[in-house]
C-alpha cells in the first residue's frame, strides 16, 4: 500500500553546477528538508550529478553516489539528470553555454545568474519556450525573496506602474554603516571586504551594475517587455558622502541606493542610482544586507516584500522553491511570465525627461551675491527651491549650502547645475541625489 | 498566423457568484487589464456567468452576454465554465455547497473565503484532489498580498518556524487611530463603522475571529498540518485601552492583533492575541488597513510582505491571480500544498506552556507594602520582573503601576496574577498584554 507521507512519483533528477556557498548550500537544504520537500514536491528530489572546479575541497555536504564531471556543459548534455541548476555566474562563458545545453536537450534549468539573464534572458526565454523545458530563476533576485514569483504570478492581475528596489545587500551594508558610523565611503568599504561583505573587485556592487541586472529582470516581469539591460540608468554608491548621508537625516530622508523601474508617459524608465527616501517611508528602515521590493499595482496598490538579499541559505531557497516548481509541474509558463515572442521592445524614458525632485549639495564662497546668483541660476531654467540648508558661517571662506529642489525635469535640474558651476562664489562641483516619493 | 500578442488557447470559462464590492471588483479587473491578463495567463479570461441576489442593482460593470444564475449551486453544476469562483462568505450554507458541487463536477474554485477553508479546508481540498480539480484561496487572506503562494510555493524550501501576521485590517485601523488619537476603543469603533471600516456587527473583526480563520490556513500551509481552526488562541480587541496603549508607547512598543503560528516542542501554537511588538520592530510601523505577514524559515530566515488586507481591489487581484494560475496549468499542486491525506493532525501547544514576555497593569491603593507584596507573589511564582513604571503619587489613592514581566511560562504568570489580585490594595482586574520578539 501506498504511504502518503512518501509521494510516490519518480524522484526528481538534479545536476548541480557550481559548489561555492549556494551550491553547497542547496545540497544542504535538499538533504536538511527532505522530507517536507517531498511532500511540497509531491515526489523526491535527488541529486545525481555535480560539476566544480576543485574535486577533492571539503565543502561540508556528502557527494557520495553523485556523478562528478569536469566540464559543467558535458554535464549538461549527460548527466542522468530532468534539471540543471546553474551556480557558475558570469554573462558568457562556460554558465550560458551549460544553460544553452540543457535547454536544447530539453531538461530544466534553474539559475542564481542575473548577469546572464540580464544579458541574454529573452533569447533564452525563447530557447527555453522552443524546448518546452523550464527555465526559472528566483535566485537571480533579491535572494530569498520570492519576488519573482510574486511578479510573474501572485500579482499577474495587475498592470504594474512602478517596481522600487534595494537590490544590491552590499551597498546597503555600506549605506547603513556609513548612516550609523559617520565614516566616509572608502572606509567602510575596507571593512566590508574584510568582513567578507563585499568583494576583492567591489565594482559590480559599489558600481550599481549588479542592481541593474536585477532591475532589468525585473522591468521584464513587471511590464511584460524584453529585458533590457543596455538600457538602464546607472550610478554606483561611490560618491555618495558622509556630508550627505547627514544632511539627508537633517532634512528627513535615508539614501539607499536604488533600482527603479517605472512606466511614463515617454516609455520606460530603468533606473540605478542612490536616492534620498524620506525616513519615515518603509523602504527606508530596510538596512544592513537585507533587500526589499516594492511593486505598484492598479488594482492591488502597494505590496512589499523583505527579505536577506544573498548568502547560502536565503539564495538555497530560492533555488530548491524552482526545483519544488519543477518537480510538481508548476514550472509550466513562459519563464517571464508572457511568451518571449510577445514581450515588446522597451521603450526607454530618456533621463532628461525624468521627473522628480533633487537633493544638491554645493560649496560656496560665503560672500555676498552668490546666493542670489545661484538662485538667479535655476530660476532661469524655472527650476524652484523648496529648502535651503546653511550651517555657520565664514566669512570669504568656503561654505556648504544644501538645496532641495521641487519637481523639475532631469533636464531643466542639470542645465541649472551648468549654469550654478559658472556662479563666481561657487568651489568644485555640486553633489546631486535625486529624492524618490516611495 | 498567429499574432504571438494574442495567445490563442481556448478562453477560460468563469462563473463568478456574490457582485458585492470584491465580485464587481473581479468583473472590473478582468476586463481593465484583459490584454495583459491574456498574455500572462496564456489565454483569454472570461466571465460566462454570475449570480447574486439582486440581478437589478447597478455595479459599475456590464453584464451582457453573461449568463445570470438565482442559485449559485445550480451555477456551480450547470454554468458553462472551466472555474466557479465563490464570493458568497460564511463557513456553511450556499458557499460550501457551491464549492462542493463545483469540485464534484470537476471544475476548478478559486475562493477569498476564510471562514469555509478554516472550518472545512483539509475535507475540501481532499474533495478537490479526488476531483483533479484546482482549489485556489489567495484572497482568503491578507488580502492583496500573495502570501499563500509565497508560503505554499516560493519559501517551500523551508522548514518554517514562524508565522506572524497582522491579518485584520479593522482591528489594525482602529489600534492605528486609537494610538494616534488617544481615544479609547467605543469610539474609534464607532467612527470606523460610519466610514464603512468596520461592519454594523464588529464581533468577527474585533473579537479576533477573522484573523483566526486566517490564521488557520497559514499554520496548515506552513506546517502541512490539518487546517485547524478549532485549536487557534483567540483574544480581540475590545479589552485593548487608550492608558494601555500610551503606556506601551512609553515602554518602546506597539500594540498589534496578531496571529502567530509557532513550531514549539510542545507542539504548534496558534494563537490571535493584542502584543506588544518594539516600535522599532517592522511589523510596528504597519498601519492603518495594511496587513503584514512574517515567515520565519530555517534557510531563508525572515521574509516579510506588506501589502493591503481587503477591498475591492486588493481582493480581486489575488482572484483573479489565482484564476491566471488556473489558465496557465499552474494551480497543479494540491491546494494545501502537500496532500490533504498526508497533512498530520496538529497537535496544539497548550497555552499555559506558551514561553513569553508579559506586560501588566495594575490598579493598586497607593499605600505601604503593597508592591512589597506584588513582588512576593511574583517570586512565588519563579516570576520576575523586568521594570515598574509609576507615574506620580495619590496617597491612599489608587495609582496605576506597569509591570513587564521577563519570559516565563504561561501557566506561571496567570498563577501569579492570581496571587496578584488577592493581594491587599489591588483593585480590579490586572491588564495583561503578551510581548513578541519579532
Amino acid at each position: 500500500m501506498k504511504d502518503p507521507n512518501k509521494p510516490g512519483g519518480a524522484p526528481l533528477k538534479v545536476a548541480v553546477a557550481g559548489l561555492g556557498t549556494v551550491g553547497a548550500g542547496v545540497l544542504k537544504v535538499l538533504a536538511g528538508n527532505r522530507d517536507e520537500i517531498a511532500a511540497r514536491a509531491g515526489r523526491p528530489i535527488v541529486v545525481t550529478a555535480v560539476s566544480a572546479r576543485n574535486r577533492d575541497k571539503d565543502r561540508g555536504v556528502s557527494l557520495d553516489g553523485i556523478a562528478w564531471f569536469d566540464d559543467p556543459v558535458a554535464m549538461a548534455k549527460d548527466a542522468d539528470a530532468d534539471v540543471v541548476v546553474e551556480l557558475i555566474g558570469g554573462a558568457n562563458g562556460s554558465a550560458k553555454a551549460m544553460v544553452e545545453a540543457a535547454l536544447d536537450a530539453g531538461r530544466g534549468v534553474v539559475t542564481a545568474n542575473k548577469a546572464l539573464l540580464a544579458h541574454h534572458g529573452s533569447a533564452l526565454s525563447a530557447r527555453a519556450e522552443a524546448a518546452g523545458a523550464p527555465l526559472a530563476f528566483e535566485a537571480a533576485v533579491a535572494g530569498g525573496i520570492p519576488i519573482v514569483k510574486g511578479l510573474k504570478e501572485g500579482l499577474a492581475a495587475n498592470r504594474v506602474e512602478r517596481v522600487v528596489g534595494i537590490l544590491n545587500g552590499t551597498c546597503n551594508y555600506i549605506l547603513t554603516t556609513m548612516r550609523e558610523t559617520g565614516r566616509d565611503f572608502a572606509d567602510v568599504l575596507a571593512d566590508a571586504q574584510a568582513l567578507g561583505y563585499a568583494e576583492a573587485d567591489p565594482s559590480f556592487d559599489v558600481d550599481g551594475v549588479d542592481a541593474a541586472h536585477k532591475l532589468s529582470i525585473l522591468t521584464s516581469l513587471a511590464f511584460g517587455t524584453r529585458v533590457d539591460f543596455a538600457n538602464v540608468h546607472v550610478e554606483g554608491i561611490r560618491h555618495v558622502s558622509a556630508l550627505d548621508i547627514a544632511y539627508a537625516d537633517e532634512l528627513g530622508y535615508r539614501i539607499k541606493l536604488l533600482g527603479i523601474a517605472r512606466r511614463t508617459p515617454r516609455g520606460i524608465e530603468q533606473r540605478v542610482h542612490p536616492c534620498m527616501v524620506p525616513k519615515t517611508s518603509a523602504i527606508a528602515s530596510v538596512e544592513g544586507v537585507y533587500n526589499a521590493v516594492i511593486v505598484e499595482g492598479d488594482a492591488v496598490g502597494q505590496v512589499a516584500f523583505r527579505g536577506r538579499g544573498a548568502g547560502e541559505g536565503p539564495t538555497a531557497s530560492a533555488v530548491v522553491a524552482d526545483l519544488i516548481d519543477v518537480a510538481s509541474g508548476r514550472a509550466v509558463a513562459p519563464p517571464f511570465g508572457i511568451a518571449a515572442a510577445a514581450q515588446q521592445p522597451l521603450t526607454p524614458a530618456p533621463m532628461a525627461e525624468h521627473v522628480g525632485s533633487y537633493y544638491v549639495r554645493l560649496s560656496v564662497v560665503d560672500k555676498p551675491g552668490v546666493f542670489a546668483a545661484i538662485a538667479t541660476a535655476l530660476g532661469a531654467e524655472d527650476v524652484s527651491m523648496e529648502s535651503v540648508l546653511q550651517h555657520g558661517r565664514a566669512p570669504h571662506g568656503p561654505v556648504a549650502v544644501v538645496l532641495t529642489i521641487h519637481e523639475t525635469t532631469e533636464g531643466a535640474f542639470m542645465r541649472a547645475l551648468d549654469r550654478i558651476v559658472r556662479v563666481d562664489g561657487v568651489l568644485d562641483q555640486p553633489r546631486a541625489i535625486r529624492i524618490e516619493a516611495v
